[in-house]
């Protein structure tokens, strides 16, 4: 199995480290992963500037071939499927293991998710992994990881799980505890309040800081968040066709002729 | 009606004038853009740094409320709505005119669409308009902007074309000719070849500009890439959902305990 992994934390992170190494256990692994952090980065691809991919040292992985990329997490994993590696057939994308969850209706700011979506628009298997928690131990993103690759392995084979789908993949914070199971479920809904904080500049001059709560929001029971709150891993299947089908059907009428 | 118009061209450009020149004929118009270019940003927000609005003259029309804003075009959206215009109940969000389309697969990528995006999970109506092609006229600019606003002032009364979704509006490249109509779409598929260009810096490093051109692929007839290459304008609902339901139904059986 040819692995392509990447992330939005960039390559130094202690996420990719994790998900990589233990990828190891299951295959080749190719690393193309942004040389910065670029969270909330979105389906961002570069096209008015020229991209560069430096092949580094891993973390001392030496059997990992890696790539730092001055660009999205988008970029990545087009730059290595189309270009970097045109010659080896990835089989699988995993983007991760992000530094904080990507639930809900934030999934659309996420350069973690966007990632994955990526790699579906280029017909692999994509899949993006993320930890409810900041800032957490090499050793949790290790156990992590051999519970990610493990949940992979046993549902690679049976073709249906990760097939024609992004899936999003959300671990709870387990803080040492075993996790409940995995869930399937439907992005859940993410509202923030006090979104921006305004301050002044030393010339007097307004900024502005983008932060924000978030606003509680009564939550489907079988939606992502509710899955991680409860302390399941979340599996939610995604895709990239934005239609609005049922709004379709409901305004036809206005487009006869 | 009070209208708070976005684009991803930024603030300066002709198709954002057009739009914001002609809504002055049906509400207050309020203008808030990236004070740059920033297409193909798709819906990364400014997190990590602070945004600054600056006020400005828009093109010399007195009566719009500008703001040119160094961030993507989801910023401006959200920055609009929740800080600067807070005080202002904005009832229409419009992103656009868009130089070139925004169709298929390639809306993932767009700032125009994701602008659209984020006032719609702000709970506004939100619309996204762009052009089938490049640096077109400022009087073409100014007949798109005509039909786009005649076509929004006849359908928002009846509430039920813009409420509870985004609308991506395309306009065919008319060339002089007038549009043959109006069509309900799906997104249609989006496919490129030879996505990368590799070529060698003074140094002799290896860089890569991201270009590639369309591949051929049947589109569905209803896609609203088929109604733009007829002459159509193309009227599509979005909606900011990404699970795949479908998915969900197909592999519910694998997670059952």
């Amino acid at each position: 199995m040819n692995i392509l992994i990447t992330n939005d934390d960039g390559i130094y992170a202690h996420g990719i480290y994790a998900i990589a190494k233990e990828a190891l256990e299951y295959g080749n692994v190719f690393v193309v992963a942004p040389d910065s952090e670029k969270s909330a980065i979105g389906h961002a691809i570069t096209m008015h500037t020229p991209l560069k991919a430096r092949e580094m040292n891993f973390h001392g992985l030496d059997s990992v071939k890696a790539y730092a990329v001055n660009g999205t997490p988008a970029d990545c994993v087009k730059l290595g499927i189309e270009a970097i590696l045109k010659d080896v057939n990835i089989d699988i994308v995993i983007s991760g293991i992000n530094n904080g969850s990507n639930l809900g209706t934030d999934v659309v700011y996420s350069g973690t998710v966007s990632a994955a979506m990526e790699g579906f628009i280029l017909n692999k298997p994509s899949i993006a992994i993320s930890y409810d928690g900041r800032d957490i131990s090499p050793d949790e993103y290790k156990r992590v990881a051999e519970k990610a690759m493990d949940f992979i392995q046993n549902n690679i084979e049976s073709d249906s799980m990760f097939k024609d789908t992004v899936t999003n993949i959300n671990f709870p914070n387990m803080n040492g505890k075993d996790i409940k199971g995995y869930k399937l479920t439907r992005l859940g809904i993410r509202k923030y309040e006090n979104a921006f904080e305004e301050r002044r500049d030393p010339r007097g001059n307004i900024y502005y800081w983008m932060g924000g709560s978030i606003r509680s929001v009564i939550q489907d029971p079988n939606s992502d968040i509710s899955a991680v709150e409860q302390g399941y891993v979340s599996v939610t299947p995604l895709k990239s066709d934005l239609t609005n089908y049922e709004k379709m059907e409901k305004i036809a009428d206005l487009f006869k002729e």
